[in-house]
């Protein structure tokens, strides 16, 4: 009995069609990343557990995919673990598939910090894999496309990678709003209540703000230990409106005695400078809900989302101050985003976004008539593919039907034909697959027909 | 104590000016199979186990990295199994990282049978993971790059891949030989010795010839059973001579009464003529010592050697007649080339053959000198993007030296610099970094200055 050819759940298989428009738009972020000055690297898919555990809380932990050790892997197992899967999986697996790109990064930068130029641009855009349930919208192998600028204070770095967010996805056609906070603002405000030693828990219960309503946000805070006086001021802050400057001069004057809350309303103030200065096609909004989960941020905090399509966030980051220090690098501040190419591939399909040219493999087709004409046709090509005119011809000379019918699967919108006829004459016949007409040309002036640019 | 970063052994970081290159061969290869036709498809990391293992011989069953299940993967575990690592980790692990291209290829046609456009001519360009003891040249991760023409018997195809190999090389300014055989005529060879049963022995010890001679050869064959007398009577067809065209004249003499092996002779002396009517860059020889271990190929087979540079071979593949048998699809006839990525590094590296200019993320670099000039910069920097010319500003207003430092370190061929002077001015110094000379011109002409065709 034959193999039933299914993959495991939660991973996918990329058509041509799919890939045409993962690459576009892989493309287009790459092109931004290098326009402005990003390199990329790449790190292997499997990395040492010791390098990933620890690193994204219990949660994560159990979410990463450990590999089994290669040859007897029991050899080196403890007995006494052989009912504790948990504990028996660190004897049998030394490593794990990338649950990230940021933990790979930081230990890639502890490692080459001697051959590395700072501050440091780079670029990374490779799958990484979580062994969370799969769901619509939610795989195990999905891609990221990191950028970050490391060892460097500035907050030059922020306006740009804010420049890069609007410059992509102006490329893209997608509208979209970049929302941006700063850590130092959420501190400024556990400040304020006097109560720092929350500040993960009301960075947390803020990120869901916008999920679940203020009143669940208020009982989550409450059940960690907040009374109703200090809910009670924050409530103020959560509902500041108007424009980025007017919020921000509300902040400079709740923050009157807080010295990092008015840290962060100077950082914001700064990048809002410039951004004014240079002008985007997008807007950049101040948005004091956004708090973002991960609770290294040290400062500002991104996220990007579209507005004719209802998706979660399709670009997020932020600033971090220590990402290395774990791998014995202290005092390297970086800030960096991360594109999620599945959610910006759903909402460029779902509203058409695409470009129909990319879904073209060839420009032309060759029917094939057999041998001696088949050479002619090549010949053809050859000048063709010189001009970079990508072009092929049907392998086989069965029924022109048959041909014609691949061409019109394929979206190949001209068929060249090229029979006996056409052979003595130096001519090609050339049919255009979308009006169905056709016309005869000498074959020398094909290149030219194909790309009147040239 | 910091955490040691390191890397799992045999795994490899790719830095900038690596990926550089790296990502230099992908794109010459990438935009050959697009001009003749090829469209990309991607796959999964992991596959499920049963489609992995039994298809790559004993060896290669154990070379596959398992992945551990989720969760409590004792819970299902034969207790029985717990003194067997190799019949346990089947308990314990339902998917292993992809060993190769092809099998993952079969799989996705199977399962994509009624969706793919026949004939299905595909790239992909992905890592495989081996579990092979590292050594230098030998990796646990690599990507390979895979063409393949699927659902056509047309010799055409082959034809047409021996194109692509000359048309990549060449790109690539690699001098190289293509060496063909046909698994028809080693077929034809068998049966001449009436060993028909032999023929995956003689295979793989011909393989072999280049490597441990023609004696150690021998010994081998005897090893498994051939006698003295077939031995000699396959030598003289081993070490045949002359231009390809006498050698197959001589084989279809030597094959007068092998069917099989007169149909190979015929396929290749259709490649050649087609081959000699479109002429190549580089030679193709036909090697009848080839044979590539793999015992799929039913057809042609081909291996690119590089000329300048001692390593193994470039590129590889040949023709399979029932690749997705195993999945259920019967009488699918396909073909295809692997291009080894890492050899061609390799010898691009070592033969200086990469072009210099893959080596310069930006064009320009911006200096410096505080807020004010940094605005003035960074519209002048927004108009040379616009016109796809890449370039940064050093993100801090550290000392001007530092900042060329890094212009020179990153390899960057200008630094403009905009101090006080130049802001007034409406102008911009540029300094060349190779020859140290500099000039002032106006802002406006910048653009033009570096992009004289446009």
């Amino acid at each position: 009995m034959a193999l039933k050819p299914v993959i495991p759940k939660g991973t996918r298989d990329f058509s041509p069609v799919e890939m045409a428009g993962r690459n576009y738009i892989f493309e287009t972020i790459r092109q931004v990343f290098k326009l402005y000055g990003y390199t990329p690297i790449e790190t292997p898919a499997m990395e040492n557990l010791s390098t990933l555990l620890g690193k994204y809380g219990e949660e994560g932990d159990r979410l990463i995919f450990k590999i089994l050790n290669s040859g007897d892997f029991l050899a080196n197992a403890d007995r006494n673990n052989f009912n504790d899967s948990s504990r028996l999986s660190i004897d049998i697996c030394e490593k794990g598939l990338r649950y990230d790109l940021t933990v790979p990064f930081a230990r890639y930068v502890v490692q080459n910090q001697h051959e590395i130029v700072f501050p440091f641009k780079r670029y990374q855009i490779q799958p990484v894999w979580r062994a969370d349930k799969p769901q619509k919208g939610r795989y195990r192998e999905f891609y990221q496309c990191d950028v970050d600028v490391i060892g460097s204070d500035s907050l030059l770095n922020e306006v740009e990678l804010i420049q890069v967010i609007d410059e992509v996805f102006s490329l893209l056609g997608m509208k979209t709003v970049t929302k941006v906070n700063n850590r130092k603002i959420l501190s400024g405000m556990a400040e304020l209540i006097d109560r720092s030693d929350k500040i993960t828990d009301i960075t947390i219960a803020i990120d869901k703000l916008e999920k679940i309503g203020f009143l669940k946000v208020t009982e989550e805070l409450k059940s960690k230990g907040l009374g109703d006086k200090e809910i009670e001021k924050l409530k103020p802050i959560l509902n500041l409106s108007g424009t980025n400057k007017e919020k921000l001069s509300s902040l400079r004057e709740v923050f009157k005695d807080s010295e990092i809350g008015l840290k962060g309303v100077a950082e914001m103030e700064e990048i809002f400078g410039y951004l004014d200065e240079l002008g985007l096609n997008s807007q950049t909004e101040l948005d004091l809900t956004l708090a973002r989960g991960l609770n290294y941020y040290t400062g500002v905090i991104i996220e990007v989302k579209a507005l004719d399509f209802s998706i979660g966030s399709v670009c997020g980051g932020g600033r971090y101050d220590d990402l290395t220090g774990v791998f014995g690098l202290k005092g390297v501040s970086g800030v960096g985003i991360s594109f999620g190419a599945d959610r910006i591939f759903d909402v460029l399909h779902s509203l058409t976004l695409f470009p129909e040219e990319i879904l073209t493999p060839s420009e032309i087709l060759f029917v094939n008539f057999g041998k001696k004409e088949a050479i002619y046709s090549l010949r053809i090509m050859n000048g063709l593919k010189k001009n970079g005119i990508a072009c092929e011809i049907y392998p086989d000379p069965v029924k022109m039907k048959k041909q014609l019918a691949y061409a019109s699967q394929k979206k190949i919108k001209w068929v060249a034909i090229a029979g006996e006829e056409e052979v003595l004459n130096e001519a090609v016949t050339l049919k255009n697959m979308l009006t169905g007409t056709q016309e005869t040309i000498k074959k020398d002036k094909l290149v030219e027909k194909m790309n009147p640019g040239n």
